[in-house]
């Protein structure tokens, strides 16, 4: 096992009515700034529910619409403008990982007046914290289980065709409240999206190189499974509590630091992700849905043991030899996604040949020259794994 | 899933040599009592090495030591005394579950002028947070692996016959430290005890009755699978890192809130063998190894569903009846246990039929008359599971 630090003081409260809460859990006084997405916060009633709870107790509320997905960087400062000019002091994330991705930012940057008018700067530290003292408190309430965003300190923030990891000590959620009744009018493919994704977030831990990290594996393992167990039922019937509530608290627990703590790291998959999603606006899950069995196709005899342990414990795939094991979990995982409605090729969006010159450009613009747990995946292989989804 | 709160702000940092960040995690300038157990922590140089890394800044430094094994609230009184005295404000154990109990304790107390007296008072509130509305911070140097009581708020005070839960949200360690290798010189029956502790731990938050936590289910199958790799292992082979690193992870994991979130919790075997140690001063973990085979035997309808999933996936028992593979699966956890040397009836301790009714007066006296996941052992159904465990 590696050494590691594991640090996550987010309160998470979760169930079904527990929205009921946000009047103990925000100060009683606070000047307190909504911040959500499109209209699905108003459509679904969740924003008149928070109002109503938050006005329990004499607060003065402010409201920010308008963050979209992938959030940008535009739009994240003009939310900073109005924090300032109307000294908030508490930030409510009503939403899924863009809006929760995009508080965070809001709640570094105008906090960090050292940063005014070059917030810009505050996404380019990658994976290391920004060099900011504190920042606004926030909680949120998950309308989409998805990113992880609710229990972990980590956003990543797009500006144009950049689309950039910010972390800092300072933005774990003090609260994140999880209804999972609050995610049932989804569309069927941001459901579809969201087990994807966690199911990405838990392979980046898992699918690497053994390290005797048993906990980690197992638990990881866990994730999977139970992905795979409830991911079609909970798309088939989203208003199935056990179902949505499983994947739910799945989401958080693939990207809160727990099954990755003592363990090697991944993230290709998400790096090359984001550049196909900054050039053409993808989704962010169904990128990854295209690169992850690309990569375990182009790089198995490097991460061959965990290839083996995958198909074994979490597709029980026992028969055969190691070579056709392997071939059977990529084809298990692809088949996963599909059921799900989610494409595994890069084809399915018309993208071609033509395209991975651009993704390698961008990649290597942004220095992502040396990915993997290894850090042996330089451009070139990077070419081939874009190649191998095609 | 059940509704619940899931909070754990402590800073785990864990691996070989990590005992170098204490210089980082304690502040510069406190006045510091270490607290302590017997004379482990100075014979395995433990001690001089925690006095060392402090010395680095200009902190005073204080030391306790003494509290001993099921800390007791005569000794702990004297602590609080000193602190109060010396004017601490940062308190640091080094030790095992006791030495951490019994420093949360001093914790809670020192800082609650009210209860100034009448400490002992502190001990009435069952699982219900006492009401004192902080504590002195403390963090932790763990070198047993068993409790949890390294990343929890729960401590376990004794006063003669009486040995009770405490709890706060205040005394969460700030940090702890886990370096596995200073867990290697610990006698093998310490460790022993760790590994069924732990094991304990782990089925008191999952062998109850299906509730739809799958995740929760999935890692708490995951510890007890871990503890089976590695348990024989770790005792035969002191010095082998990462099975011992692995056993210290599930210890801290099997108690920090996680896998209980959302599931229901069972707790008997810990009543009842508390009320064992309290009599009799046999080890902690050797009174559940007892207790818990029993409770199977006495409850197997009650946690039918339960029995069997744990049968097929920490065993792999899959062949025969129902009764016949919940049979095996008891058999193979009590062989489990002796291969650690920890027996598993009450009469390898010559305490027969004479011996229940003492501890069931005891049960009555602290009002643990509605124990278990259902609330339904009675002291009725407690004598059932006492002669079972004969």
């Amino acid at each position: 096992m590696l050494n590691f630090s594991f640090y996550n003081p987010t309160n998470i409260v979760f169930g079904e009515g527990q929205l009921q809460e946000l009047d103990n859990l925000v100060p009683k006084d606070a000047r307190v700034l909504i911040t959500y997405g499109g209209g699905s916060a108003q459509r679904t009633g969740a924003l008149d529910r928070v109002k109503a709870e938050l006005g329990k107790s004499e607060r003065s509320l402010f409201e920010f619409a308008g963050i979209p997905a992938n959030p940008a960087l535009t739009v994240l400062l003009q939310a900073i403008e109005y924090v300032r000019e109307n000294r908030i002091d508490f930030l409510l994330a009503v939403g899924g990982g863009s809006v929760m991705d995009g508080t965070k930012f809001i709640a570094l940057a105008s906090y960090a007046k050292e940063f005014q008018g070059r917030e810009r700067e505050l996404m380019n530290f990658g994976f290391n914290p920004v060099p900011v003292a504190s920042a606004i408190p926030f909680g949120t309430v998950v309308t989409l289980p998805a990113t992880g965003s609710e229990m972990n300190n980590g956003a990543v923030i797009s500006d144009g065709e950049d689309k950039l990891p910010v972390f800092s000590p300072y933005t774990f959620p003090r609260f994140s409240i999880l209804d999972p009744t609050l995610t049932y009018t989804l569309p069927a493919t941001q459901v579809a999206n969201g087990i994807v994704d966690t199911f990405i977030h838990t392979v980046e831990q898992y699918i690497t190189y053994p390290a005797e990290g048993r906990f980690q594996d197992r638990t990881a393992e866990g994730i999977l499974q139970t992905l795979v167990e409830v991911g079609k039922k909970t798309i088939d019937d989203p208003s199935d509590y056990d179902a949505r509530a499983n994947l739910v608290w799945c989401s958080t627990m693939a990207l809160n630091g727990l099954i990755g703590a003592g363990v090697p790291q991944d993230w290709n998959t998400h790096m090359i992700g984001h550049e196909i999603t900054a050039l053409t606006g993808i989704d962010h899950a169904k990128t990854l849905a295209t690169i992850q069995p690309a990569i375990w196709r182009v790089r198995r005899q490097e991460k061959r043991e965990k290839l083996l342990q995958y198909a074994e414990r979490v597709w029980s795939i026992t028969e055969g030899g190691e070579e056709e094991r392997i071939d059977q979990a990529i084809a298990r995982t692809e088949e996963f996604f599909q059921s799900l409605g989610i494409p595994t090729r890069l084809s399915a969006y018309d993208l071609g040949e033509d395209f991975i010159g651009r993704v390698l450009t961008s990649l290597e613009r942004h220095g992502m020259t040396a990915l993997s747990e290894r850090g042996d995946v330089t451009l070139e292989v990077s070419k081939r794994i874009l190649q191998a989804a095609l």
